[in-house]
């Protein structure tokens, strides 16, 4: 049994009370949840705990939806490139797609709304060169030109959700379970029952304390191949709020016109990856202007029938966006996300304008997890050692579960960690909350979206690894849990404003031409000049990548000079390259302990000047260096995969940028493994243990003073600041 | 002693007479050539033998230069890349320029001729705002833009040629040895000398036979920094032909005005990975022009004096293009260049319009290789066993040394080494010389160049490895001893004519927005379709590292549908990649017998269907793989360096692309160590091990039947053909 209570959610289920009396008591839990597939029966509805309900807006309302097809949601999809071999060219556009997912939309007439691209010249095929056989859904285009490959952007309307069909495949649900039919707010008829529906809603489950909306409008894109396995996933994509209405709408309120292409973008559709046009700014723009405004109406009547409403950071999210000018408006109490490690806490629990956050720990109380023979811990252990860190710098309120308590409940050890793990999260709550953590530097993290994607750099669907991805989210996972204040502005942002005044270092971390490391942004002569001249007058710069890369005026890194560095593309090979030796001591390795780890590195990086510090050097190129440029330094890392030694590494990188050296062992400890954090305003500070192994380690005081502690796998440590 | 003679030029030297007949004998010499620092001493010149007699045109004549100091060979330089921290900048542009080599050209005003531009804006600053300090060597702008980066294009002459500069420096030759001043040919007092000082010349040396020009007017650009250490080499680089005099001529001829900045190019200098822009086309065309036909000025008097006209491929060569549209006017005798392996034995033996070729091989006779405990037959035999493979192919008329023969001699299992080679150089010759080997298939190397760079591609300094080109390098060298035909295609040339008829397959290799990949150029419809309706007909097409990439509707490889695969640049990173399974058994692979080696690879390659077979799929990424795309097939290989296996990877992938599989095996050998090379008209065929260990291996004849064979390390063995 729990000596504390509170702050933890646990889902229940049917036929489980007695179990479920059990685990609240020893995890100290204060509310009850359903989940995707199960339903609080009334006896457990009538604990000592807050009821939490889901609460789907725009899907599972079949009753509805299937009176109103022509109001299901719509998506613009681009078909496959198709080669034309002779000057007629037929086109199965839903070639690939799966036909339970999407049917095409043919009550909008298709020379108004498609748009066939000839994609080698990217010119638009004029209207009456093509027709649209709609019984067999083709396109087919005449006075094509011989060996260009065409593509079809066409509307469909999905029949199927994109969460309840995965769930539905997976679970093999089976032909008797309907599939859920998505409808769209924006429309008349489904717009007033949405509204109406959870009004009624609302009286008829009075046990319901909190409503979790999973979530509102509009699911972010996820579409299935002709299979029925995933084509296209982007966890950030407004492609599922886009409908015909929707364009008409935005022409109406913005006062242009979008076209297709705006929206399908060649295939790719707009990801978080693409710098973002003007064009999808103002749609994002217009969709989370309905969005917010159409959640406030929802989440207003939730607080006239006097109870709170939460919304779950995933599945209809989109147009929420949390971090963004609009979402203060929506009113909501709460939003409660998935914890996959350090940065995904952060990104709930700085979420502003709610009274809490909570973060749904892993692992999920599935199967696939919760087998004979397999230690659920394991992944718990990692999850919430990954989580901890960042909650000691901006804690969730709260923390939970999900899936089937029942599976959990035969792991013994399991419940006993988690017994463990949400006392630990009370105390370190009660210790921290409200206290600002001792910090030892700010950074900004620069790229094309700013504040508006805060925490959400580099994602593609939510915390999945990706090759192309892991070796620049571990900045993110490693300033999660560290010792600085960290913030998000755009290239925007400093073209208007320039650096915020209290930013120590900006950080520019991505691939070149995306959006995180900025492409074309550079040849803005107002960014790149302000950039420099904030270096050299003293800021602290590091590149991660092809930090500032776009091809002009005889560098690909637009900051090679601040650098130090520069990337070989081919065409400067004739010019000889002498600076190849690694210095012998430097700041930034002195916590070097295992062998460096760049991740996917990069590629015939060189150093352009002899002042260039290289770090570290391997296979003829730069992987690791500082320049001075004026009074600033510029620090150029190849890739940083999340690790101990790498968060170390970034840090040291951050410091000496910032020439604040002589500061980063304030409240500091010697071992990689572990962490001190510091809370001067209520006079503690804690000292963490984030490994599985006992560690032992000088912990530096915030005078530099040290003394060894020992600690346990796992373990913090507590203690009063003299 | 031999026991053939001919078709060998020895270098000799002074006080070396008895020791030259011996090796003459020996190596059954016939020629006798001076070398850079020797001179060829009377008795020598007696002997029977051919004279060779090194001839510069352009330097080594300070009498003359030194009268005419304004005649002296320009450029045109960038300086290095400076940040404006207020608004007057300073730009000292000869920083990091050796001032032994160069002095800025006041002669010609600067504000007429010099630019200097903002690298920030990339555009040029108006006159008025910047002066020159002739004293202090100083640009001095007003009116800079704060932290916008500048550049200074100017004028110098050069004081010290380049290769004398490298000899002086690398042989200490001392304050003694005065500097050659290099001087340009087409000032007026220079052209007058350098045609009335050969004509003299060419009376007071009788016993000279064959003139060797080293070379003409124009030195390769060759820069060297302020420590007298190599800056920049570019073996193919026109920077040293430039000068106010050349600019105005071109104006005058070619009927616009060049930019100094279509000759710095951002300090990119035109090198050829840079896809050529139509001014450095037009610039070059017209260099050429003068050069071939000052160059057949000086010929026709060598011919006229009853002597031959050699010229070396190297130092001043610039303008003289072996396989460009005007080489053939000079009427040059013969070529003589350094072979460092097969692409560059087949640079020289290929070229058009000479009576004979010859090759220098390696080592060169110098103390950095003869030395004692050194073995310089090492480098020997790798140098032969290499140019051996290009010699079946097509060989040189004559092979040939350089340096200290006194060296050489001094190294007795050396000079039994070369007794052996040179004999059996003589009979390859006399067996194939004429006849045409049997042949395979036609392979088109296409690129932004095409025949202009005949196996030129991816060179950076003559033979010389760079990190970059190594694994395209490769390909050359492979196909420089295969039984392929090869030729080399721009991309103009398919626009205007089409692929020609008898190509099999078209390779295109190369990095990303190099000409040797072709970057933009591939945005030309013409080209484009051109290609795939080529491929979808049947042709065959293997595209080595990142072929056709340009991004382009959709695509990064603009032939992505006919190769089966792309690169992910992060914008399609929310598409599913399913297709990554290597086919069990592929003709391609079946003579894989070590680890496969791309060399640097290449990151992020994915298949984009389901068709595409992949062959090797490591680390993510697909490294080899092949499409059919109509009645055609396109292989991609991540990347190419040199060596038995890639040899025969190649082959068979050019042969599967061309659906020519059952022809493989058609004069083969089954061991990857040994080739076959028939020459059906002569009714022989020779059998080689390339390696230098004993190998056996089946031998398959023009019908596949096959016998075992073994043969000794490097041995060569000669069959009649039934």
């Amino acid at each position: 049994m729990s000596t504390t209570r509170g702050r933890v959610t646990l889902p229940s289920e049917e036929n489980f009370l007695e179990e479920t009396k059990e685990l609240m008591d020893r995890w100290g839990a204060d509310a009850i949840r359903d989940s995707n597939g199960t339903k609080l029966p009334d006896e457990i509805k009538a604990l000592d705990a807050k009821i939490y309900t889901t609460y789907f807006v725009a899907r599972n309302h079949n009753e509805h939806a299937e009176k109103h097809m022509d109001e299901l949601q719509q998506l613009l999809l681009m078909s496959k490139h198709n080669l034309a071999t002779s000057s007629t060219l037929k086109i199965d556009f839903m070639d690939g797609y799966y036909k339970e997912q999407f049917i095409p939309d043919y009550n909008h007439d298709p020379k108004e709304w498609w748009e066939v691209i000839n994609r080698t010249t990217e010119t638009v095929i004029p209207a009456e060169d093509w027709e649209v056989d709609q019984e067999s859904n083709l396109v087919i285009i005449k006075n094509a030109k011989e060996f260009h490959e065409y593509t079809v952007s066409f509307f469909v309307y999905a029949i199927w959700d994109g969460t309840h069909m995965y769930n539905h495949i997976t679970n093999n649900w089976g032909d008797d379970v309907p599939h859920d039919l998505p409808f769209d707010a924006r429309m008349p008829n489904s717009n007033i029952y949405m509204n109406e529906y959870l009004e009624q809603w609302l009286k008829d489950n009075p046990q319901t304390d909190v409503i979790r909306f999973t979530t509102f409008f509009y699911h972010f894109t996820l579409i299935f191949n002709n299979l029925g396995k995933e084509k296209f996933v982007d966890w950030f994509g407004y492609g599922a709020s886009v409908s015909v209405p929707a364009l008409e709408a935005f022409e109406e309120e913005m006062g242009y016109k979008l076209r297709p292409e705006d929206i399908v973008d060649k295939g790719y559709y707009n990801t978080a990856f693409r710098i973002p046009t003007k064009e999808f700014l103002d749609y994002m723009e217009f969709t989370q202007r309905f969005v917010t405004a159409e959640a406030k109406r929802l989440v207003d009547k939730v607080h006239d029938a006097g109870k709170e409403a939460m919304m779950f950071l995933g599945d209809n999210w989109i147009g929420t966006e949390p971090y963004g000018d609009h979402f203060e408006k929506i009113g909501i109490d709460a939003v409660v996300g998935s914890v996959g490690g350090g940065a995904t806490l952060r990104m709930i629990s700085e979420i502003p304008h709610v009274k809490y956050t909570e973060g749904r720990f892993l692992p999920y109380f599935f199967p696939d997890e919760f087998y004979e023979g397999n230690d659920p811990t394991i992944e718990a252990v990692d999850n919430w050692l990954k989580a901890r860190r960042a909650i000691m710098r901006k804690p969730v309120d709260r923390i939970g579960y999900g899936g089937y308590l029942s599976l959990a409940y035969k792991f013994p050890k399991f419940v006993d960690y988690i017994e463990k793990v949400t006392d630990e999260f009370r105390l370190i709550y009660d210790n921290i909350n409200g206290v600002k953590p001792y910090t030892g530097l700010k950074v900004a993290i620069l790229n094309s979206w700013g504040k508006l994607r805060s925490w959400q750099t580099h994602m593609v669907a939510h915390a999945l690894w990706y090759k192309q991805i892991y070796s620049y989210l571990g900045v993110l996972e490693a300033l999660s849990g560290a010792s600085v204040d960290v913030s998000f502005i755009s290239f925007e942002d400093v073209k208007q404003d320039g650096v915020p005044e209290d930013v120590d270092v900006i950080i520019n971390a991505g691939d070149a031409d995306t959006a995180f490391s900025g492409g074309h942004e550079w040849l803005d002569p107002q960014l790149v000049s302000t950039i420099r001249k904030w270096i050299y007058n003293g800021g602290g710069f590091v590149g991660i990548g092809e930090p500032s890369a776009v091809e002009h005026g005889g560098h690909f890194f637009q900051l090679a000079d601040a650098l130090g560095v520069d990337k070989e593309l081919g065409f400067s090979l004739s010019t000889d390259k002498y600076f190849v030796d690694e210095v012998d001591k430097h700041f930034i390795k002195e916590e070097v302990v295992e062998d460096y780890d760049f991740g996917e590195g990069m590629k015939n990086i060189y150093a352009t000047k002899e002042s260039t510090e290289i770090i570290r050097y391997s296979n003829g190129e730069v992987n690791l260096s500082s320049n001075d440029y004026g009074k600033g330094r510029a620090v150029y890392i190849a890739g940083l995969p999340y690790s101990q030694q790498n968060t170390r590494l970034l840090m040291r990188s951050l410091f000496y940028a910032a020439h604040k050296e002589e500061e980063f062992t304030k409240w500091h400890a010697s071992n990689i493994n572990c962490e001190v954090h510091a809370y001067l305003e209520s006079g503690k500070y804690a000292i963490l243990n984030n490994s599985t192994k006992e560690q032992t380690t000088l912990v530096y005081d915030g005078n530099g003073k040290s003394r060894e502690v020992t600690l346990e796998p796992g373990q913090i440590i507590w203690e009063e600041i003299d």
